[in-house]
């Protein structure tokens, strides 16, 4: 266990430089911030849609306004490039602007009408109307790679607001400062919208202790968590055990394997390669969804490629990493992976560069057949790194996608009509395992849509059944609830006949906009 | 731990005589028929819906033709009236043809096509469809109180069926005879519509050990469970601490308080009276849904109704436990609850009956107030047993209301207009904690329809986001899986621009049944 202490200090991973000192919050605050939410809960303010449409709203251009200092504060705590924060910085509010008109629209309530049927059988129907509603309090572990969109005001806590339940936002401990800008423009964005004082509160901290305490407050009722698969199954476990055990939605990252058939290097191998060089170094490789194992064919194709791969990236400026923890962790990944039987590091040294928490990015290269034979060498390398798989045959790459467990996403690049029967095969054997199959392109963008689905089964989530990107991870934070024979005052407005706002319901088995009995 | 025995023996609850011996499943064959079932998931074959269809359509023929003996072997096994089990024989055939007509209108997918937006902002957006695949292997166990409609071929297994996942149902021990008939029924469905060997598998047994390894075996996925608290909550701890978990989806009972206003008993008395006496009695009490708490308001009104329903219970015939653990348990339950400070027992004895596992009803009364203060006056009491929760006012009333945990269901008796401000409080406090809030009927009856929500928070269930009766429960057995611009021969046919059978999709964020760039 870490020992709790006073402050956070911000350093700069370009330099080392110790940036400011921030207060963590003490653990014996948790008690008071889970009762306000809890009051919150209970508060029909944060039942009014209208409210927390305003308060979405509003946190977006709080959040563009404070865009200058913002974007300053991230790009000094993260090392991430200005061009990668401003545009996280739009994404973060455009993500709360859409599930503000997902709220607006009511399409997360999920209402369903089923009027009363005399006739029925085996015994006749009552009235019964159901829509989701909160779970509650909502506790949110913002992740380091996304200051902003998987932040304190990131796609967690905007999907738990619009869902109804108030939140409290741990930001991640290496970005004070993002995180105490941010939490500023939701705090006032959610006041000025007129939700209560608990709806909203954001907590700061690095000590074990503190996630734990949230964790375990009788009030909390769900947890949304990005990062490390240790912590996030840490965090599930707890939560597992408590005496009213809660759900832990984990977004735990992923190898994300990609497929690179003969045909598709026969005739666009600069394109793939180049693709890849991005998705590889964009962020320093810290994304979820980089393309940590590339499948790419044995022969004279397969070894021009590696050997193009492997030229550019050792030509490559050393890349920063986030914080010193992930720094000294990519290099032991690296000196690990680089271990096992079977694996070779194609890039000289792959160490650390000259500045701060920075290092070359890396390459290295496995047969298939030995990376299926062992699970270590599948495991995720966090940071600018990539896994040549060299497969001989169909039959090979097949069995070794196989032996991959729960992935995010996966993608394929193939070329029609040869590979076809292939991508039957290569498809069926993915969607068993990822939540995501992307075909010519890589992984790395995370659409914010109603379709997206960023999530897969264990270890790349606690959670399978979800999603944490997308306009549906409201249903992370929501339950239903159904009302028979209810009269018309008791009933939701959304339940009600005349469905005054127009959305959407599955009346009597059929999507309608229509009120009833007109 | 129980020792494994070799063989079940079904006893007669109405006599207590052995009826015939039943081999149990050794713990030594749950390996293969997970192999089995996991091989079955990965069939084209049980992905295919009108296989599907068929096999569900053609099980409810089969149990429908079964009819005679199934329904003799269940009312000797399970000491339910023979209305009742008819009842609910044809309940889990219409349950069964319900989901039938899910998975053939493709509602079950929540399909989802965004199609590509280069003007997107903060970029291009690609063409991405979704929807829900099934999960894998689902572990079904049966509960004893629906032999039928909760059991080998009910709720969770036509869900999980509908959904697309093979499974391996453990009936209820007390009911081996009625479990070897329905597997039976449901094994030559499935094979007659060509699902694989593995898609169905049914197992008896009453070892903890066996259970468990189900629970525990790798292949598995999910769990649906009907039954106690402790049973649910153990399966839900060991499916936690696996190297991979799984969700179980345990509905593990209620109190489910009934709430009858002052103006309510003024006005129809007799009726709510009957009503109680019905729900209270009917199945002997064996209900999930049961009301176990019904709120009377102090005075003369409440002392007419709980002297006239103590004088019927006391004058009930005894009534038949399901099994012997349940009859020995009824009787501990009572003797608990009356020792509790200010519960008293109303009616004589409430102890055993002549024959078999048989007791008289049970009513106890508590003032609102003690039982606010003492959890263990909360617990439900399995069985023909009601506790009448007596209230001075309104603010009473409430304060005992917001002190029950999660709850499948509640009920309200009440006056319009004279109590509709009350009713809009009971509505706040209770739909925070219960599944289903019913008006003017008790909660025993739970039709099959789209709306129906038959969960709710812990300890009611261990999945507070799902249902396990209704149109929606095959949710709790299937994940999301997006595409992003995949070509046509690979999506699943729901997802091809085509549409064609016709289903219900979010098309750019609306429902819609047209195909695509039509």
């Amino acid at each position: 266990m870490t020992p709790p202490s006073a402050t956070l200090s911000a350093v700069d991973p370009r330099t080392g430089a110790t940036l400011a000192d921030y207060a963590e919050t003490p653990v014996g605050d948790v008690a008071r911030l889970v009762a306000a939410a809890v009051d919150a809960a209970a508060d029909p303010a944060l039942a009014d849609p209208e409210l927390r449409v305003e308060a979405l709203r509003g946190a977006a251009r709080a959040l563009r306004e404070a865009g200058d200092e913002l974007r300053a504060t991230c790009e000094a705590e993260s090392g991430l490039p200005a061009g990668r924060v401003a545009g996280e910085l739009e994404r973060t509010c455009v993500q709360l602007e859409l599930f503000a008109g997902v709220v607006a629209a009511g399409d997360h309530l999920e209402a369903i009408i089923d009027p009363a049927d005399p006739d029925a059988r085996p015994v006749p129907r009552p009235d019964v109307r159901r829509m989701l509603v909160p779970l509650g309090p909502v506790v949110v572990f913002g992740a380091s790679n996304f200051p902003l969109a998987f932040g304190v005001a990131g796609g967690d806590t905007a999907s738990a607001l619009a869902a109804g339940c108030p939140v409290i936002a741990k930001g991640h401990p290496s970005q004070p400062g993002t995180n105490e800008i941010v939490a500023g423009c939701l705090a006032r964005a959610a006041e000025h919208a007129g939700l209560p004082a608990g709806a909203f509160a954001a907590v700061q901290g690095a000590a074990q202790e503190l996630g734990e305490a949230l964790v375990d407050a009788e009030g909390v009722a769900a947890v949304g968590f990005t990062g490390s698969t240790r912590a996030g199954r840490a965090l599930f476990d707890r939560a597992a055990r408590r005496p009213v055990p809660i759900p832990v939605h984990a977004e735990m990252g992923s190898v994300n394997p990609a497929v690179l058939t003969r045909a598709a290097l026969a005739r666009r191998a600069d394109a793939i390669r180049e693709g890849l060089l991005t998705a590889v170094t964009f962020a320093s490789g810290q994304l979820c969804t980089k393309p940590g194992v590339v499948f790419v064919p044995d022969g004279p194709e397969g070894d021009a490629f590696a050997w193009a791969a492997v030229t550019a990236l050792a030509d490559a400026e050393p890349a920063v990493m986030l914080n010193e923890r992930l720094h000294h962790g990519f290099a032991a990944s690296i000196e690990q992976l680089r271990g096992r039987p079977g694996v070779s590091l194609l890039t000289e040294g792959a160490g650390p560069g000259d500045a701060g928490f920075s290092h070359t990015p890396a390459v290295l290269t496995v047969a298939a057949g030995d990376l299926a034979a062992r699970p270590d060498v599948r495991e995720e390398c966090f940071g600018p790194a990539v896994l040549l798989a060299r497969y001989a045959d169909d039959r090979e790459l097949l069995a070794a996608l196989a032996s991959f467990e729960g992935q995010l996403s996966a993608s394929v690049f193939a070329e029609s009509p040869a590979d076809d029967a292939l991508v039957d095969e290569l498809s069926a054997v993915l969607t068993a395992r990822v939540g995501r199959l992307v075909f010519d392109a890589y992984p790395t963008g995370v659409a914010v849509t109603w379709a997206m689905q960023h999530g897969g089964p264990y270890p790349a989530t606690t959670a399978a059944g979800h999603t944490s990107v997308g306009l549906t991870a409201t249903r992370r934070f929501m339950r239903p609830v159904c009302w028979q024979d209810a009269p018309q005052h008791v009933l939701p407005p959304p339940l009600r006949d005349e469905n005054p706002t127009g959305i959407w319901r599955r009346v009597d088995g059929t999507p309608s906009q229509a009120p009833l009995g007109g």
